[in-house]
């Protein structure tokens, strides 16, 4: 038996629910793609054969860093075959090629600790059961997969329960380890080839698996971030953020009235000037500049940023080039090459405290978050004075002006000006010089 | 003779025109209400008997505080009694009850130093006059009351004279020690069942009384401060931090790096962190948190205050719980529970540095001040970018959007928005890469 | 031969295209007009004889500083005699007053380094020629007048010479030397006589003149500032900046926690609180204050003036006296007695990042500059949280209103207002204590 099986890491969804931002599966956390630091925690486990199942965006990523990881293997996802089932399908030929090698399967935008991995893994090499699937223990009802569950044994899985027929409090978490693959190909091409249409490809074909063989729960508690909208990226980074170790590159000033409190890493040839405070967990990319009287809290900043004079940043994620310059970011990101101009300000809570509701597609959706600023793509620019309204998305290369008050989405490439209607008319002020230098008396006898 | 007279305390107003703010008696200042000052300052110089005539909105307030202060009686002013006469009138019955005790008069929202009510004391003590008025020298006209005086003692009063016919420069000033109340119910009833209809009751009883017996006139030349007017605030706050004496509290948090200048008092549980620095005479109430790159001047701040991060408060008073961030506050006044946005801002000074008038009721009132910024009543939200212009009012509860420029009171539980008519079309910019790299160039070389 | 000639120093243009600031030759630099900087400068150098050849605007100012300079001469421009021609013909009779006085021109607004004064007067005080010009090495085309030269001797001027046709490298400089000027004076009134009406006179003559007489080429390489334009103040200043050597007044007084950086000049009185950074080259006239937590970045401030809380100043000049509280001021210029409300910005970068036009009386003239702010006259006023876009002036004494968003030029005694349509309705919310309560826990649990 293997010691490790081949881990497949579905990655080729369309991301559209992640607009304004780009493929999820490349977008950056401290200074890597997911996708990278994916492969990377599998790899330090112990890891070593994988198989990408990509969509086209990222076909590019995989083509660049194929070499920097051995016994790479990728396919793009078929787009005849849709959902998970049919990534998994798409790679077939892949998997059939070694058909006594176990796999083990993941999605790529499902962050957990790596413990989980382990402990699976151990069942495996422990134990003889046909496969082992994670279940992740909810406290309260939440929409998701649920397994029926017998003495640790799976014996099927029931999707999206009312609360009252949950068969169990073990949800379905996509960390899958099956013994025999083969099985399971077998299994989603005779759901596949049924005319039922539902999106549940992969869940039914698992779930008549199960009542086969013997596939055991491995139990997982931990956090567990899903990055399918964008104001996600801000769980993922924050948890990720949360498992930092201190670091500070050797090549980097630190001004000597700045300070530093708390996990941070700090990449080299990164500037930190004078009366900035950086509060960890936070992450400072390569070679960005943080300027006099900053405060960054919490917050993960890419390279080559540069972050302007009484800039605040918190709980925020920035991508790399981004240039702020005495804003206020709470609660945003801003995926990459974004620029601010003086005074533009984030708004992150509703003036009624309410939970802020995002526009996706069509359908207006509960963020589950009172506190959440803005998000913005690629390439924008946002005009001195201007305020973007809590959950307000930013399409990239777009354009807000200068005191614009932003209450909705913009699409991509557009420029957006406020109307501003001025009167004017001469006026018969003249100084009041004495009026002033009152002022200034007033200013000498104080500090 | 009694060593001490009993005090009333009128508190019977209805506080109409310190709209925003709520009853003035109740109002806090140095973390105590202004009624509980008085009565403190009152018994630290030894009276003990006190009767409150109170409005219904203190009554709550009277009936949890009563056990706090011994010798505490209250009585709700009669509401078919108006004015100071009627207030007095109003505790006809707990005056009556002990006649041989004297009663030395006082308003509530008259703030004094306390050594005008020593001064009168020692009169009281020392000699044999029928009673003690307060006379309050004034150097230029202003339409209030004055006294015929003759030799040190006050053969009557004029309210308001004309400048040129002033009959003295002493201004009756309500500090009046009666040795025998019952005298001054008595005319004061006789007065009451005149047909005269003016609000003026009490003045003309006194003046009567003066005609019959020996009143002393005792001299008063310090600060004399009337909370009658919202904005009065400041200056009842900014006597009151005058008179403070250095104190921080062992429980406070005070980073490395802020600094603390002049007469502060700060309170248990305070948190000031780095960058900041708090010009006195201050007062920081309990648990508050002063945030990062902060500077705080002349101001009084309430308990459970957070105030974010680069944020300036000058000359002004906030009462507990609020929460500011990036904003400038200056010579205003926020009653409780405000917050405001990221960027919002007040406006101290007119653009013609003229004085500043304000909405009264129908009136518009000369604030005889050139620096005033906005009044806030409890529970109001400012948003983003807002800008408050000098002397506005806004009602308490009420909601001010994002990007307003606010030029006019506002009335409780509003919400109010700027129309904003955007413009969107597409633009054919491309990122200017070589544009950003010539400036991080230059960057590089800096600092 | 005299070892130093006369100077005449041609101050007698309008400043038409300075608009909105006042006279370029009185405009204040370094704490000295321009027109005192250069006769220090020539003064220095060893030069003892001026002529100025000034318009009415400064008239005054030569009346009160006439003895501060002694044998400075100087003569009002003729009406009827325009350009530079037309100023060294107003000076005629005070030329020819000293016939064998030999002559050396310049223009006031033309700063160069002073080594090329230096330069032609060792070639006049060892050669023999009729003339010395000075020649500026252009690297690439620009529309300026250009030497024909033949071993170091000028043979002719051609201005403006297409790029194909520059009949050399050498454009022409001002900074003249004459031998014989009255052989000059002769050859500008022959030129005069003739019908021509273009306003080259002065190029004319000399073109004529180096046809008959030997004048030899000085070369120049260094700075070349042209005080043209007002946004070229920028680059008088800066340069001069470039010049100055470290010089702190002992009667300065600066904060423990601010910090310098690089050469400055800070003059006596000078207040610098804490947490503020100046970095050089930036001068700091007499008895400014710098507020706290401000930024000042290779800039020129004038004497009496007030930097608030929390602004940057950034590569900008200002004048005398004036405010500023919380803005960002960069790539800009503020005359004097300018003052701006908490907020105010100016935006120096297009949102396209493209080079910045400027309105110049009827035309739109290409700045050169990618990064350039505003320009305000004197007196002017900036309401709080308004936005100037880049490269617009505001006239003297005007008003820009808050909120405003100011796009296009304002001329004088103007105020200038944003109609907001505000929508008011009530609203149903109650403030959620216990959101507040939860952002409040999350608090003590940071730093």
């Amino acid at each position: 038996m293997e010691k490790y099986p081949a881990v497949i890491i579905l990655a080729g969804g369309q991301s559209e629910r992640f607009w304004p931002l780009g493929d999820k599966n490349l977008f950056s956390f401290l200074g890597q793609t997911l996708l990278e630091f994916q492969l990377k925690t599998l790899r330090q486990i112990g890891f070593r054969d994988f198989i990408v199942v990509a969509n086209k965006n990222i076909d590019w990523w995989l083509k660049e860093h194929f070499y920097d990881v051995p016994k790479l293997e990728y396919v793009l996802q078929n787009n005849n075959l849709k959902g998970m089932g049919g990534a998994v399908l798409s790679a077939k030929q892949k998997i059939l090629a070694k058909p006594g090698r176990p796999l083990y399967i993941l999605n790529c935008d499902d962050v957990y600790h790596p413990d989980l991995h382990r402990k699976i893994l151990k069942h495996y090499q422990r134990e003889k059961a046909d496969g082992y699937l994670a279940g992740y223990r909810v406290s309260s009802y939440q929409p998701l997969g649920y397994f029926i569950e017998n003495e640790g044994v799976i014996q099927g899985i029931i999707e999206k329960p009312p609360s009252a027929k949950m068969p169990s409090h073990w949800a379905n978490l996509v960390a899958h380890l099956f013994v025999n693959p083969v099985d399971f190909i077998h299994e989603l091409e005779v759901e596949n080839n049924k005319s039922i249409k539902t999106d549940d490809l992969y869940e039914r074909a698992l779930g008549k698996l199960c009542q086969k063989k013997v596939f055991r729960l491995v139990s997982y508690r931990d956090e567990w971030k899903i990055l399918k909208y964008p104001w996600q990226v801000l769980d993922v980074a924050d948890y990720l953020l949360s498992q930092i170790s201190f670091k500070v590159s050797k090549d980097v000033r630190i001004a000597e009235n700045a300070s530093i409190e708390g996990k941070v890493i700090i990449e080299k040839g990164v500037k930190i000037l004078g009366g900035t405070k950086i509060v960890g967990p936070s992450f400072i990319g390569a070679n960005s500049i943080i300027g006099n009287n900053c405060l960054i809290r919490e917050s993960m900043i890419g390279r080559n940023c540069v972050v302007g004079f009484s800039t605040e940043i918190t709980r925020s994620y920035l991508g790399d080039d981004c240039w702020l310059h005495s804003n206020y970011i709470g609660d945003s990101v801003l995926e990459k090459d974004v620029s601010l101009g003086s005074g533009a300000v984030t708004a992150n809570l509703r003036l009624d405290e309410a939970n802020i509701f995002a526009q996706v597609k069509e359908k207006k959706v509960d963020t589950q978050r009172n506190k959440l600023g803005v998000i913005i793509g690629k390439g924008a620019r946002l005009g001195v004075n201007s305020s973007i309204m809590p959950g307000v998305k930013i399409g990239k290369n777009s354009i807000v002006g200068p005191g614009v008050v932003l209450l909705k989405d913009i699409p991509e490439n557009q420029m957006c000006f406020a109307k501003q209607v001025l009167e004017m008319k001469s006026h018969p002020y003249t100084p009041h010089a004495e009026i002033r230098a009152q002022f200034k008396r007033a200013l000498k006898k104080g500090n």
